[in-house]
């Protein structure tokens, strides 16, 4: 059986471009016992794997050239020779970009789509939902009449942050990239303030100070570079600031330079915490149980960025780094 | 009774000079019930002082101009109305700098000065002992077989750090300002590997490698800026980042701008933290306990300079930036 799969063809230097990946036809082997066929019907693309397309150190390993993109995936099984699994079964699991890959049946996990769509259980209910569940709450233990901060705020992770800040009582701030999303975190997902970083320019700071009155107590960074030396300089005593993502700077190999934020760090006796999901997998039920509560309880809600067809994955991919996505960044493959 | 006193007489912008320092002839109240007249010995100069020179908020207010500057003194009773405190009794408190003051005998604490001298309870069983105790071992968690790296590695803090965590098993390098504080460091306080950052200029980020060839699992940061930007670029996995200091940048009023490392805090999945010892106030005996106990096995070894004549107190504080000090700078006022 026959199968397209998308492998790394060069390693990026900046700002990908289509040509780092590669279309191949592949021959599939036959499932042997234990096995299933996956076809998938959702595939992730995350601003992380542009980390993984380095050949650098990081807290995943590199993406290897001319090996299939590996990322999270939902699918449905359409042949078994597990007892695990039978077809007809939605599955979620680490896959390579293929039309289709033999898997075993081990590595993947059943999931009810039910209750939410399959689709969230790679944003809300997947790694985005609980690395802003863990990361706002475990590092940042926000206290009600707090100020929470986040930076891509209408990012998959970012979206779910400012809304448990909310439930948490706190008052929360957002940095998004286009007026439409100002309007939708705003209108829809209860952010008290948002700030358009792209039209504000050097109003930043000010802004900041103006809709943070007592200060950053929070910081929830997923962008890093001017936006975090901006609220950097305005960290209230005890501050947290949990570094989450740091999509402005991924595309850059120099290392750039910033303000020194050191001295804040100091004087108001501030944390902050490089933050990886994984090193809350044992909590992951917990985290799973009380995001799907608040869901059903209609304090939580969720969008995606669907994008339609195998062949647009480097097109979705690419697109996280211009902002294309509100919510998670998701390809359906049929 | 007339006394001699140091007030503020001016912020310094940048380094300051003498000249922000009065001397002024004070008239002394009586005594009152309750109240000692103490004598300084030793009086404290340290960086943090320069800090509340500003008129900034931070963790201690800012001096007051026209008011005499405070810090740590040990001195003794040379009269006294209280039952607590009898002539002759030796003192530490947090007093003005002055020839003499009259003090509520409950704002002063009894030393033993029969075990240490007494002008250790300003340096390894004060403040700075205590921050190298709490901030290595409490934020640090040093572990047999880590690699720790200290700037301002000859200083008061820096110098206790670096023998506690070698007690813990770790392989300490240093960073320090000459080579009579390399060769001492090396020498007398079992550093592993000390580097003169100013003779080594831009080889610093290679001598960091070839000292710290399994990286950086623990940087307790005095200084900042440079030096800070080259360890941050060579930190280990879950590496431990204390910012006890940031003395190279206290007297640049303009924020400057270095290395953007936040991008190696996320991939490191690294911890920084500010530090501030009085969080730690509960547990002082313990730490100072633990401390003495060192020094009693012979574990631990400290070094001061100490500037003799209560007029030398702006000299000697001035000092400090210029590295004039091997450990602790002290003023002995007789």
């Amino acid at each position: 059986m026959k199968a397209t799969q998308i492998v790394l063809a060069d390693r990026p230097k900046g700002i990908p471009t289509a040509d780092v990946f590669r279309f191949e036809e592949i021959e599939l082997p036959n499932l042997k016992d234990g096995e299933v066929l996956v076809q998938p019907t959702y595939i992730s693309v995350d601003p992380y794997m542009r980390g993984r397309m380095n050949d650098m150190e990081s807290y995943s390993p590199p993406f290897q050239l001319n090996v299939p993109i590996q990322g999270r995936v939902v699918g449905k099984v359409t042949d078994s020779k597990s007892d695990k699994l039978k077809v007809g079964d939605i599955v979620i699991g680490t896959l390579p970009w293929a039309t289709k890959s033999v898997q075993s049946a081990s590595s993947l996990e059943k999931i009810d789509a039910s209750l939410v769509p399959a689709s969230y259980y790679l944003g809300i209910l997947g790694t985005p939902g609980l690395t802003a569940y863990f990361g706002l709450m475990d590092i940042g233990k926000p206290k009600a009449g707090e100020t929470v901060v986040i930076s891509g705020a209408a990012g998959a992770v970012g979206m779910v942050v400012g809304q448990i800040a909310k439930i948490q009582g706190c008052r929360v701030v957002g940095l998004a990239g286009s007026d439409e999303k100002v309007n939708l975190l705003k209108d829809q997902f209860g952010y008290d303030e948002v700030i358009n970083y792209k039209t504000i320019g050097r109003g930043l700071f000010e802004a900041i100070q103006t809709y943070c009155p007592n200060k950053v107590d929070i910081y929830f960074d997923n962008v890093g570079a001017e936006i975090s030396d901006m609220i950097m300089m305005n960290i209230n005593f005890r501050a947290r600031v949990i570094i989450c993502g740091q999509i402005a700077l991924y595309n850059t190999p120099q290392i750039t330079r910033g303000l020194r934020f050191l001295p804040m760090v100091l004087t108001r006796s501030a944390l902050i915490k490089g933050f990886i999901v994984h090193d809350y997998k044992d909590q992951f039920p917990e985290g799973m149980q009380q995001l799907t509560t608040w869901i059903k309880e209609g304090k939580l809600h969720f969008k995606e960025t669907i994008i339609h067809g195998f062949d647009k994955l480097p097109e979705a991919f690419l697109g996280l780094f211009a902002g294309h996505n509100v919510g998670k960044m998701l390809v359906e493959v049929e």
